[in-house]
């Protein structure tokens, strides 16, 4: 129980009412309350009280059906961390941003105000966005392909870094006797003009507690990993069999070295979803039973939207028709490959299909008792395919209660998770150093004081 | 004292230490607090406890200034709004977002949040941005002329409004048992293709308990009063003497038949930054200490800055020079021509006039006793010039604590002010009417079923 063991970290990855497709009609959801702050301030503070290194929300910038069964329609993740860090001390709250449909001032900004209000708590998850509907809402026909979108994400980290470090740590001043608000000689403008870009800064936010927030991936196709590879600090990754998880880890870390990085500098976090009771029977009876309340209709939508393939055309006790070649696909590319790979290589029906993938949508499912949960997760982690876990409750609050009540104490018994958080920061939680300021020592604003003397609206 | 009187509406204009150019150097200033959310909690708890019917943060998207002596860098108004809707309960927040530099989807969805989030107490302050920092800081070099903001502003309002009415109140059905969870008949696309921008629709969050946030609108030059007379409900506005706001609000309020609104529709709210003191000599050295504190360097920059003029090159103590004719300012006219106007109605000296505008920004300043300042109000009030006004204490916490303990009980015992909150929502405190849905009654996106059965990501 020694605490100098390698420690294992969990993020709870929240969607409203659970991640089971079917979590919604589940008796116990609180499907009234899923615009209510206070239905989301009892779970941050039950993931807290539990030394969870963070939560996260994911996000889509577009209505995702127009099925009738489907849940659709929920908070901007930005607003509701926010708010969250009002009502929480310790816990990462880590957010979806697209780099395809935003400026990175705004980003830049907005995370810098989330990090500084929560103390240093902030974390971006950066996402391309992979769906034409979005791009519809952003005023183009259709979405970018895939190796444009990483581009301009690159493009985009490049500004956003730059914009974070465009103040130094020391340069708000704020001497009262003096009347020294800031040093000019601390306060840069970034000039950055680019393919996708031109932004001139600073940032008008002084540097924050963690300078950037934790960065966040979690793309598995090429483009993805080797993004990732360069930026990455946490990646949240779909990995269904131990030996796919041994080899994306593997693949990953490999790829450090030429950014400059080593492997403890990206911890790798697979998502498993897991149905937990106090029998190996209770867990698989419970999750039949969400099973049971998935519409046929939603599933086959879902899972022709992922394989591009009207599947409704086919038998639904059937195999799997061909599917179009990856190259394809300029949408959710490494989603694609894991969906085709599982139903070849378990041979599954489409329906089989549909109820593995309403567990987690192409994450991990696992139904069990606490203990074997706890096998699994450690089997992981200490054979090489995680640094800790994407915890996805199927349902809640009752899958997290479980996860929490039942699972961690466990992994506390075997030292494998901290007992209370030893830092204060969302990088001091997974063990990250706090980034260097890649302007220090150049000049600053002072220099531009003539040109610009009267050019500036001070007030507004 | 009867309830039944009209009653005035405050807002509190929350700048960081408070809105004298040197607030951040008085003694009781907590500028090491400025990016703390305790102290923002404080802040709107008290404002709350006195019944204000809202607070209000105004923003930039570029810093202000290369001067070592002003305040520059704030918390993004947003994320700080978030985070207050946790700790408030009543009353209303507003926020400032530029219609120039955002894409309408983003915007639309984020005020639905807040307001789902708040229950109903989201308001939107909405800028155009005059500030070539600002334009350059998302891609142009230079900002878009005066008519083309407000062009691209109604263009914008068009589309967020239709997506604040793409979910019909009673779309979201939710029914655990049937498995029904929205009604595709209630869900619209919007469908909009504009000059300025194209976007799809539906927005993908159901309509909020607000529908729209409460409209506010800051411009007093000619297309700002056309384009609040279109669109606000409420007016944040800069007038320095009584004829002026009264002019102003006769003006804007006969403009409102046109869009076939009522005078009602618009409450109208002139700031006034006061210092406030039980005795009017110690109210005037209180504000004297203040000016005291006033770089004439930074000063002359500000003053430099609205008036497109290098003041450093002439004396400080005599008169200002000659300044361009108001056409040629492409940035906030309105206040170009107040200070100009009050410059020569009063005569004043270069740093006569840095003193006026240090109290407010060219908003009315007044140092007085709890009775001078509440006689103040009731004169604009009952005379014809304000619906109620928007509080701008020169300094934090101190000039918040003397309105809300002094100013505030006495305009409860003239029966001009609530002294409980009546409704709950932002909207019910200002006695406007929750907006109807412009596209009630009209074809769903049930009609798209066919074409678009597996075009969406139907998960993330």
């Amino acid at each position: 129980m020694s605490q100098e063991k390698r420690q294992l970290h969990l993020n709870l990855f929240l969607m409203s009412v659970g991640h089971h497709a079917a979590a919604w009609r589940d008796p116990d959801a609180h499907i009234e309350e899923i615009f209510d702050l206070q239905y989301f301030k009892w779970i941050a503070q039950t993931a807290e009280r539990a030394k969870l290194d963070s939560l996260f929300l994911a996000d889509g910038l577009a209505t995702w059906s127009t099925s009738k069964s489907s849940l659709q329609g929920g908070l901007e993740p930005f607003t509701l961390l926010s708010a969250l860090a009002a009502v929480t001390e310790k816990i990462g709250l880590i957010g979806t941003v697209s780099t395809t449909y935003n400026a990175p001032f705004h980003v830049a900004r907005r995370f810098a105000s989330l990090d500084h209000l929560s103390g240093g708590r902030a974390g971006w998850n950066i996402v391309t966005s992979g769906n034409e509907r979005e791009a519809q809402n952003f005023g183009r026909e259709e979405h970018l392909q895939h190796a444009a979108r990483y581009d301009k994400a690159r493009e985009f980290l490049e500004v956003a870094t730059s914009l974070w470090d465009s103040w130094d740590d020391d340069a708000r001043i704020a001497d009262k006797e003096s009347g020294v608000y800031v040093d000019p000689d601390k306060i840069r403008e970034i000039e950055h003009r680019g393919e996708w870009f031109s932004v001139r800064g600073p940032l008008n936010i002084p540097r924050s507690p963690q300078a950037y927030p934790l960065l966040v991936q979690a793309g598995s196709s090429e483009d993805g990993k080797e993004f990732a590879a360069q930026y990455a600090e946490a990646i949240f990754t779909a990995q269904q069999t131990f030996q796919e998880g041994r080899d994306f880890y593997a693949d990953v870390k490999s790829r450090l070295p030429h950014y400059g990085r080593t492997p403890d500098d990206v911890k790798i976090l697979p998502g498993i979803s897991a149905v937990i009771a106090e029998t190996e029977s209770e867990a698989l009876d419970k999750e039949a039973a969400l099973h049971a309340l998935v519409s046929p209709e939603q599933g086959i939508r879902q899972l022709s939207s992922i394989l591009k393939v009207d599947l409704a055309e086919y038998p639904l006790d059937g195999p799997l028709p061909e599917t179009p070649p990856i190259e394809e696909i300029n949408g959710h590319k490494s989603r694609f490959q894991l969906v085709t790979d599982l139903a070849h290589r378990e041979n599954l029906t489409i329906r089989q299909l549909i109820f593995r993938l309403a567990g987690g949508r192409g994450h991990r499912t696992f139904a069990g008792t606490p203990i074997q949960v706890a096998d699994q997760l450690e089997e992981w982690f200490t054979g090489g395919a995680a640094d800790g876990f994407n915890v996805m409750p199927a349902t809640l609050p009752g899958g997290l209660e479980d996860f929490v009540n039942l699972v961690v104490p466990e992994l506390q018994r075997r030292g494998l998770f901290r007992t209370e958080y030893t830092g204060n920061t969302l990088r001091e939680h997974y063990g990250l150093a706090r980034p260097a300021n890649k302007f220090a020592g150049q000049p600053g604003i002072s220099a531009l004081e003539d040109r610009e003397k009267f050019k500036l609206s001070e007030f507004n």
